[in-house]
């Protein structure tokens, strides 16, 4: 069971608590087996993230497939927490430290589905939550939609497109 | 037949003479059938809203199922309508009034939707046509995708993604 | 063979050498066979533009199909890079000169395919290799994601949801 959460921690603490495994974007570099990406743009005190997948660093992708045919909603859940986790090394990257971030802005979800799977918004929570139990309820809260798509590079089940909010301009 | 639209009204009175059922999302919340998300979020001039489907407060969806296969054009533009007016709720949570947008800045807009069926714009003019009789034609007015997929959330056929501007920084 | 790229070179200067037909969407405007949409929507140093698709000023669509079925990755690829110049011919619009980019923020990539196709980030690729050719490997790298989704409208193969950010505010 985990310790209860307390939100005056910093995000880097609750992170470090939670035992997340967050990636180094910077080496090997973010995007390389998808062509000429970067893994985030800064303006101003936005945050534009890149597309973030469950696939670990040397390229495994977390549950590849499809919800409501071969994956679980439990596993499209972790696929999505996995796909977060990644996001939060795009923020490490951009920002230096998970503190710098003052709120989540909104994230798009993409679900590889069925033409018959509506719970999609059950799959991307596995991501969302992440967020909250890492930036707290208030920063950690973005707005979000859920959109059940085709496919994905690479037989990735979900991809996470997150815009966020930074302390100070750049 | 609608009295002819004037455009020095302001986008309230414009709502009100429309006779638009705009939800208030203070109460009940916006988002609580689908986990920890927000209604929006500002920073500076930017208004970023969260995902807009046509469910009333009750959690019933307008014309669930999919355009090309259940739906006609004609519901998918009334589902499209719906969920815009659920998005002015968004803003007006977001700002007080209506009155305090300066622009729509883009728009995506999801419609759930057979292989066959490459008429989606038409669909999304749903939205997007009421955004510009409530805004007028000049600040009404954004950019626009529109997205034909495999499934959203709870059978909704249309999900939209607006982005827009306001008078003042925040 | 291109001579090689000199990316001191100025966007304007690369575009001509490549030999780009940019359109003019001055006349006939943006968006006329979609609606009440506009090209783009500038803020403070952020460029939105609205969706771009490979359609010529007449309304023809270069490869419509799907992807795995009826179009091969090559053809998908021409798709988007077409797209791709279309989109400069939106940032032309709004900013006068390709040279007024300072860099790609973000894109948003959707590809009409079939469930089984994963490689829907080289089809990207067409499109994004086109903005680094025009801008530079610096300001010419985005983020980007790339979705493949049911249909789009008029059974164009790929729409591109573009964020530049431009040397000075609005």
């Amino acid at each position: 069971m985990n310790p209860p959460r307390t939100y005056d921690e910093s995000a880097e603490t609750r992170a470090a608590r939670l035992g997340l495994q967050i990636p180094d974007y910077r080496d090997p570099p973010y995007g390389g087996r998808y062509g000429t990406v970067k893994a985030f743009h800064r303006t101003g005190r936005l945050l534009f993230l890149s597309g973030f997948t469950p696939e670990d660093r040397s390229g495994t992708v977390l549950h590849p497939g499809r919800l409501g045919h071969d994956l679980t909603i439990e596993q499209g859940r972790e696929a999505a927490r996995a796909a977060a986790v990644n996001a939060l090394g795009g923020i490490r990257l951009a920002l230096g430290s998970l503190d710098r971030v003052t709120s989540m802005v909104r994230a798009l979800c993409f679900v590889v589905c069925t033409a018959d799977f509506d719970e999609v918004h059950q799959v991307a929570s596995g991501a969302t939550d992440l967020l909250t139990d890492v930036f707290g309820p208030d920063a950690g809260t973005g707005g979000r939609a859920t959109i059940g798509v085709m496919q994905l590079a690479r037989r990735n089940c979900l991809e996470l497109w997150l815009t966020a909010e930074t302390d100070d301009a750049e």
